[in-house]
């Protein structure tokens, strides 16, 4: 059995319980929190303080970071990585680089090996994106998002005065999306290849039409983007958004034969009901492969480019080649 | 630079040309050919014959073994993992088992390093079945083969009395894909799943009923189809059918959270004009993997699921980490 710890009980926490129920193999130790450990509900999951971990260098395998990565995991990742075997999903793509080599170099030194930027974007898009590069080397790229919950976008129209609550769908324009899968080359930027849908609860007699125009002028988030808001109750909100799907398609369009006269598209899509509970899958499935991988005397920080598929499976290599390939 | 050769000159033999040309990290040292190599026409690329091959194992890197499943490389496999590493796309699925271990043994004990079964299934569809359904462990899988040719059902109709030229078209019914992409599990065998679409050339006097009769009633290839069969002129057939597309989907639809409520669609798709030029561009991706894990020591034959992804791609790590994580 892999033995697992969790830290952090938060959506994508709450996401690792569940994934790590439907793999046979793995056993949740236990999950570590920066709150008050008796306040935190986990069904008959043990939860011990943050501050205890120390005690479970011998008991946990691989410890799953899920933390967010705007303030947790810069600092729990190097701390964590001292100590044990991690897998996270830093999403923060332009500091990629520089963490990638803080884990690294703080895995190497305690002789451990460090996942990093797991989940789908970056983490299966990224797979996509650069697997269908090497083997389409002549080509274009486009990545759409959506249609989904984006979490910055929803806590931007929050901040605005007199919302009380607020949701941001990101959707992909479907013609765009067509005329890429059809095989055509467009180059527009993302404002121009997927629009934004706001459902927003005011607080009583705030101005909606304000509240709208501040919506729809928001710099960077809003401004460029073919935006539509839409007001509604707490209770409609609680009913019908509260959710959190996401997904979108890693789409290369490839050229190969005398004049690139041949076109090839190869098209990534994912349709998520949950971003957190898929992101979390994903988490567990590369737990696996750290643990086997780190068995192997392998140390430092890999991504998703350095691991064999095998290593994510239960399965025996000759499984594999008798049943999936 | 990686130096290549390519054993056999058919449609695989010059898509690899054509995809190593793509490559700047690439050289092609020449083509072997079981024909007369003066007879064979290859612009500027030096063709020897098979039987020449010894002289060359210092100056290979990867052979690029681009014979058929049926015949060719259940023979050309091992004879060239006795002195080279190779890249193939043995696709005879039921013999994989037996011909990965055969490879394997002779590879290992000669220091080379092969990779078999490459190409798009077996190959990518193989490693989006794997990963998905280790990061989705709950679910099901849906495979679509086409809109493409199958050239062993069209070869199937060209052996039909009165028949001079055939293509078949393997089309999904696209009211299951449809179903497939919006979450549905269906569990329909092959035939309830895919359409067949036959365009065929008879000779002057055949009896086009008793043709478009043998072929619908044909077992295992037409009979539990619905098959449409197209009569027409040469002349029609070249100008219309004389590419050679292919595609497909995989598809999982994986269920995570409490009683599995929340279904996520991980969806692969490859619509591809021409399906050896794709197959080819696929095969010298794994060639630079090959020359790359055979410099560190590998040996043994390997799948699509055995190597990291980074050893596909011309760019270094940290250039990847950068650029497509």
């Amino acid at each position: 059995m892999i033995r697992l710890g969790i830290v952090g009980y938060g959506n994508l926490g709450k996401g690792a319980v569940k994934a790590i129920e439907q793999n046979q193999d793995m056993d949740l130790v236990g999950i570590f929190t920066r709150r008050d450990p008796n306040e935190v509900v986990a069904g008959d999951i043990d939860v011990y303080s943050v501050d205890r971990v120390e005690e479970f260098i011998d008991k946990i395998d691989v410890m799953l970071l899920c933390g967010g990565s705007a303030t947790d995991l810069p600092e729990q990742g190097p701390k964590f990585a001292r100590l044990f075997n991690t897998v996270d999903s830093y999403d923060n793509h332009e500091d990629i680089p520089r963490y990638h080599e803080e884990m690294n170099g703080v895995a190497e030194k305690n002789d451990n090996l460090c996942a990093i930027s797991i989940g789908w974007d970056p983490g299966v898009f990224s797979m996509n994106r650069m697997f269908s590069m090497s083997i389409l080397p002549e080509g274009s790229h486009h990545t759409f998002w959506g249609p989904g919950v984006s979490q910055g976008h929803s806590d931007a129209v929050r901040r605005i005065e007199g919302v009380s609550d607020a949701v941001q769908y990101t959707i992909p324009i479907e013609e765009c999306v067509e005329k890429v899968r059809g095989g055509e080359q467009i180059d527009l930027p993302s404002h121009d290849r997927h629009r934004r849908v706001c459902y927003v609860v005011t607080e009583e007699d705030a101005d909606t039409d304000r509240i709208e125009r501040e919506i729809k002028n928001m710099p960077n988030y809003f401004e460029k983007y073919s935006t539509d808001v839409n007001f509604m109750s707490e209770d409609e909100m609680k009913d019908d958004h509260s959710g959190m799907p996401h997904g979108g398609f890693v789409i290369r369009i490839g050229n190969t034969g005398t004049d690139g006269d041949n076109k090839h598209v190869y098209e990534l899509r994912l349709a998520l009901d949950s971003n957190p509970e898929f992101t979390a899958s994903v988490l567990v499935a590369y737990a696996r492969a750290v643990h086997r991988l780190s068995c192997e005397g392998n140390k430092g920080a890999v991504t998703v480019f350095d691991v064999p598929l095998s290593y994510l499976s239960p399965k025996s290599g000759s499984e594999l080649i008798a049943e999936m390939l």
